[in-house]
């Protein structure tokens, strides 16, 4: 999706849109009158939190659809949108979609990632196994 | 994938850890008994879409805790649990990171993005009034 | 809250409220351009589906607030915001709130329920034990 | 509580339930060894709350189900595990379910809820039009 010759730069896509909503921080000059991201930005955390839930609802919904015989890519657009919020809640913390795909690149392997949801699980397992 | 100067993209990363999952699901010889995802994916819609609705509230309280004065960083271990999480799904109905990516992309300038979210908005906007 | 001699009905406050979602039913004469329950069941179930998802959003916001020092009445609003879309999702589905209850009662003992929420940790945590 | 003709109100089952919740509270003996409350209670917040995300999931997943076919009851199994741990988030908070019924019968008329619900919705449709 990026190569040298039809891109100008070698920045990201994830890259380049969380500098779009940095730039809509009501502290860089972001419009809450003019754009929707300067807006949530403008209102606060419960604002886009709010939006976090609603959409993680949205793609289970059309995931549901789907699973139903419905139009898988209905759920392409629920991601986005999902993918979208929570990058401007990482935004407004002083984060970046670039720690949270190293956060994922860390667990991967896949064995860390699996290893770490499987120690999870095992944890609780304990636990659960202790308490009952 | 690859930029002009080798860094590798977020695209690399995504796409790497997509074609792990891929290679989790039951038709490709996952194994349930060993990995965490393809459990998962062995168990089906609900195991997974559970879990989103899951992770999002754990992005919310990790926000909330942040706003409130916590590390920021435990945000970030939410977010990758919850895109994670989101890639399984988009795995299971034969659909990629890649893709999200571009629905983002096409709908940046963010001109794109914010004209979809405020068009949404005065269109709900419009629907209230006329029905209220 | 409910005694012979200062409320004219038997029915409780739940099934009150319960049979005006149900007359705003479009089958029931409910209009959507005069009624906000109406208009959800027009919608039909992603409308109030979406609404569960995000009311449960704020009560999780609202009890964070309050775990740092917050009023802790607005978690009665955001509660009382969660179970009334609940119960319009009920009504969709032609199912009442003294279902609901009536399966809290059959847990409970709660016996009843710790047992089920125990059995389920316990089916879990064997489950766990065994594919890790 | 109980209503003129003797019959057990929604509000005395919840009451019942609630002062169950109660007494599993740490600060009243409950004991996270063997009782799946005492057990949420005593892991605190995040615990119950993570849960109300999870369980309002369910609810929208049982939904989706019934509306493409599915047995509905299973909604109700789901809407009676959200209630219940919005009890015990409303328990640790010490509040009630007879606040929330309080609360929906303030609003009810159900002139109450939909008025403020319509509010709301003009509300933001007039601040989403000043904004756009």
């Amino acid at each position: 999706m990026q190569s040298d010759n039809n891109r100008p730069t070698s920045q990201d896509s994830l890259a380049r849109l969380a500098a779009v909503i940095e730039s809509r921080k009501p502290a860089n000059g972001g419009d809450p009158e003019k754009s929707y991201v300067a807006r949530l930005l403008h209102k606060g955390p419960d604002a886009f939190l709010k939006k976090v839930g609603e959409e993680a609802t949205e793609v289970v919904m059309a995931a549901k659809d789907a699973e139903h015989g419905g139009d898988a890519s209905k759920i392409l657009y629920e991601v986005a949108d999902l993918w979208f919020h929570s990058m401007i809640a990482l935004s407004h913390f002083g984060l970046t979609p670039a720690q949270v795909i190293a956060e994922l690149e860390r667990r991967e392997g896949l064995s860390g990632l699996e290893e770490k949801a499987l120690r999870k699980a095992v944890d609780r397992a304990e636990q659960e196994k202790g308490s009952s």
